[in-house]
């Protein structure tokens, strides 16, 4: 029989179709990726490429030859233009200028690296650049919400191969995140804790859809994954805004993303993924009723038009097997 | 400079990214669609295979060859077994069985056919199955919710080429749904009319985003399109759910949903994409509030990290744009 699921944090349901049910291995892609050379002379994150590109805001070195450099998108979808007054058009179109910031964090020289294979200092330099771009537009007044995001592969929304990641600053907070928001202030009111970390203590608790954890991290798969190997890294101190971690949280989320990264490319054979970083809305850095997290979502199934029409997700895998096969893969 | 504009339906905004503006004409496919064979032997939905499905559960015509085969689905989403009871684990995890009925309606005899080629009479019976099973489906107690929705091409995450569409009956109603319900409850809370008629009036009155009409429907592209070339069929006068429609609406349903897809698979060249119908919750056919439409989203461009990580759609292309092109196209 199915089984239907709630995620606790956003109250949609998930089927859980172990009818069309699929094992961890099942989703081995049928073609290996594409080989792609380490400098391609026409791409604009390539070294050497640099004027094809807005100018630097940040780099790992500061000069010289850069490991992870971070600039501005060239083609934003939003931009530090205009006001956030909203408009209404004949009664009903509400309409605001697209305010806000959209960078680039080029990851790595090489055209052909990709996370999972990056040593371990590389990584955390590409999060220590999110962290301080995170910091550094959590500044800006008109700044409510701030979303980090990568994608990696055509699956994924790609269209650059050279890996790289986003981040987006916001006038607006998302509704789909406000909603979030709403869930998680009505339990705290109920409970009297964070949501977000009772799900950890329960997730530890429970062990079976435990992928691995350290010192100050842990990593899942949720109790109503969306998708086949949907991953989530969490920190297991309170903590409402990625802006708030400390370099030492950084270190520690280095270390678990690096293996979970890894296991997912050897498990999966270099999967397209999206990445993101959720966070509590700017301004609301101290708040009791949210924990920050990090999601890693294999694009390895499509969602069709069941998702679109009624925003429930069928997953085929069962969240404490895929689980498993990530917990007894080596990395 | 870019535009933010809100889906009046369900609140969330939409980045219209027009400094990554694509004109229509840009997203024509870059290869031609595969050739399909008329009948291929191991295809389950092609006659003479009706074995290797499930029982018939209604036919056009009753018997003899048929031209339209509404049977249940082999590997059901969710099946008639069990209780609707929640069941909570651990003091966070709700679930339950996945009650509910999933049917498959094949639309034609042919493999290679689709319904921007079917002739008239043809397209009217699938709608016309489409409203039977809908009607048939929300005479189960359990039933709360009722979704049709169709595949089309791998990018809308078909994995059967045979042309067919899905009913999916659930004994919840989807979380997504239900927001959009309240919002449009609110709205007549404070209007003391629909939104979506009023959507309607509004459309109707810019002209701009209007790409047809006729005596009882209007085919639009929504002020907030989540994607490219996003369109919305809703019948003009009030009528909550698809299930109350006559026999008369599903004729002029037929004729300005014949064009439309027509106009997209001419003017995009057969693009993938997802249909959707979307009624008011079962039970609540008289509501006031709202108002069931059919949805065509092309699936032409991939969902990327920003609308994993925030639920806002960036769309490169202007609704008035896209509108106008599709009103202009000979079909």
């Amino acid at each position: 029989m199915c089984e239907i699921r709630q995620d606790p944090t956003s109250k949609e349901w998930v089927i859980i179709a172990t009818e069309r049910r699929k094992r961890p291995s099942d989703f081995l892609p049928k073609a290996s990726p594409a080989e792609k050379p380490p400098f391609l002379g026409s791409c604009p994150f390539c070294p050497g490429n640099e004027k094809m590109t807005p100018d630097k805001i940040l780099s790992f070195p500061e000069s010289g030859s850069w490991r992870v450099r971070v600039i501005g998108n060239k083609f934003p979808a939003v931009a530090p233009d205009g006001s956030n007054a909203r408009q209404m058009e004949q009664g009903c179109f509400l309409k605001m200028n697209g305010l806000g910031v959209h960078e680039v964090i080029v990851e790595s020289p090489l055209h052909n690296m990709t996370l999972a294979l990056m040593n371990e200092a590389h990584l955390r330099e590409v999060l220590l650049a999110h962290h301080l771009r995170y910091q550094s537009l959590a500044q800006i007044p008109y700044i409510k919400s701030i979303i980090i995001y990568k994608n990696h592969g055509q699956n994924a929304g790609t269209t650059l191969d050279h890996p790289h990641s986003q981040l987006v600053g916001t006038a607006i907070v998302p509704r789909h995140l406000r909603t979030q928001y709403e869930f998680a202030i009505s339990y705290y009111d109920d409970h009297g804790s964070c949501l977000y970390s009772d799900l950890i203590d329960r997730e530890l608790e429970a062990g079976t859809r435990m992928v691995l954890e350290n010192e100050r991290f842990v990593v899942f798969h949720p109790f109503a994954s969306h998708r086949p190997f949907e991953t989530w890294i969490m920190p297991k101190a309170h903590q409402a805004s990625f802006g708030e971690s400390s370099e030492e949280d950084i270190y520690h989320l280095t270390r678990v993303l690096r293996t979970t990264l890894l296991k997912l490319y050897r498990g999966l054979s270099n999967p397209d993924f999206n990445l993101v970083i959720n966070s509590a809305p700017v301004g609301e850095e101290r708040a009791d009723f949210y924990q920050w997290h990090l999601r890693i979502i294999p694009r390895i199934i499509q969602p069709a038009g069941f998702e679109v029409g009624s925003g429930i997700y069928i997953n085929p895998a069962l969240p404490e097997e895929t689980a498993k096969f990530m917990r007894e893969l080596q990395a």
